[in-house]
């Protein structure tokens, strides 16, 4: 058995996981992501140990905690080098978790540990190479290969939201311009949406949002398109085909057995998918060889809880 | 020692190379690519035993025999899958070339095997993870992740060049629009040099080239930028700039520990690799981690040989 923690900035999840990714215990707590960094390793410690307690096996039946943390981590030495938003630093975690709990640590980044659940689990299982797109406030990106995360000697790796596909185009929160995830998160289908209103002062998309564009969200856009309206269905083309380019790039990149899509925008299922599956075809290199599936992640928040569990799979 | 085979379009370059990728001889005969696979594989198996009659050493001394070639290989079986410039397809390579020469055979592509050489012996030595890239005709892309070529589950991964960063930008030879080969190629850069000359009738780069557009080649716009004509100034700025947007998509993805750059369009050296390094430092993500460092291949011609040798390495 092992213990999967999903670190997040507002949430601790954490998931008792048996050899076969099933999971079969789920606890959650408030991350409290303004204390330090001690004290919220020291959460974690408790509610892995509230979950042995809870399932009534002994602390030696769990054979490694794996914790999925947002930034970059180096799991060798069992630091968090950088998490912005839980204040983390260069924060031994591991070390600090095993002082109150004594158990193998293994650290990774949370879009890797989701990317890597859907490979042992959900959408890529079977599958030596594939990737997760996130589709959230940004676009975040898993590379697993031989069935491991990689990112890179610095551990920074993955950034496939900060891939530019339109040179010179909308700015990113990163600072450079034409970020994928400029176009493709639900931040960027929100700006878009907000434009297109401008565009068209008849679209329903005004009385849906009582006449505020701040109340418009990443399903706006779908909603309006799916009745028909015209800001709606040219809102949902484009971003579309930005997302269609930016997954093109990724199998000729890759070349992953398998593409899998997350995150709250993927919620529009096929009548997002089937059209961006569409331009792939036509525009992906190689089109001779064997391709890459491109399809909806299964696992939804327990891919985070699975993968992190599953860092300490065979070692 | 291993022989290392560099099949290439025109020629075919094979070199003995020693544990420590030192070529201690090479030779190289005409491609012939008109022929039946049959009969060009024939000729580097006797390319190969010629390369050890000449060095005085036995056929038992060679461990391996690894192959370079372009298009899309199958290793585990043997197989060149698709190589267009040279008809080969489904070709059982190691098989055909183990007829006359009972070794075992090592397949890669060709850009793959410059990025292992650069790897083992050249600007990434010692890295776990790099990439190269290749400015010629188009662009290549050689991905090593722990030390060892990377290309995907159909083996046609690493199509770095066929990444949009352009979105509906200049029309690509695959197809697609805004790939970054159509920018940073040299077949990109002239057809850039080619239009800024219509847009500065007084150029030098009419005079240098006798007023015929057909003789730009992938250095006029540099001449001219070094001897400080505007249109080539100004195609100098803007290969940069795309050049660099590519480069740093690259880093945020792989974070590689070296990005070695080579091919035709290279040789400009320091003159195009600082101000592009320049750009790439503004732009990067995770700024604040350890950085990949951007540099010229070293190894030119020779790198192609000396990974495809190592193919056979610790195997």
């Amino acid at each position: 058995m092992y213990i999967g923690i999903d670190l997040g900035g507002t949430n601790i999840a954490a998931g008792l996981v048996d050899d076969s990714c099933r999971i079969k215990l789920k606890k959650s707590i408030p991350t409290g992501a303004e204390r330090e960094p001690e004290a919220v390793i020291r959460d974690i410690a408790m509610l892995a140990l509230g979950i042995i307690k809870e399932a009534g096996i002994k602390k030696e039946d769990i054979k490694a905690v794996g914790i999925g943390t947002p930034g970059s981590v180096d799991d060798a030495r069992g630091m968090v080098i950088y998490a912005n938003n839980l204040g983390f630093r260069n924060t031994p975690m591991a070390a600090i978790l095993k002082k109150y709990y004594d158990v193998p640590v293994y650290l990774g980044n949370d879009a890797d540990c989701a990317a890597l659940g859907e490979a042992y689990a959900g959408a890529s299982k079977n599958c030596e190479h594939s990737v997760m797109i996130t589709l959230g406030t940004g676009v975040g990106g898993g590379i697993i290969i031989n069935k491991k995360p990689y990112s890179g000697f610095n551990h920074a790796g993955g950034e496939l939201g900060h891939m530019v596909i339109e040179y010179n185009g909308r700015l990113c929160t990163c600072g450079r311009r034409g970020c994928w995830e400029a176009y493709s998160s639900a931040t960027g289908l929100i700006a878009m949406t907000a434009e297109a209103m401008q565009k068209y002062p008849d679209s329903i998309l005004w009385t849906m949002h009582d006449d505020k564009v701040e109340n418009i969200s990443g399903k706006s856009a779908f909603i309006a398109a799916r009745k028909g309206d015209a800001a709606g269905v040219e809102v949902v083309e484009t971003y579309t085909r930005y997302l269609a380019c930016g997954l093109t790039n990724i199998i000729n990149i890759f070349q992953p057995e398998v593409l899998s899509i997350g995150g709250g925008v993927s919620h529009e299922g096929p009548y997002l998918l089937d059209p961006v599956i569409k331009i792939i075809e036509e525009e992906r290199y190689s089109k001779d060889m064997e391709q890459t599936r491109v399809v909806l992640a299964e696992l939804g928040n327990d891919a985070g809880i699975i993968g992190a569990a599953m860092l300490g799979k065979g070692r």
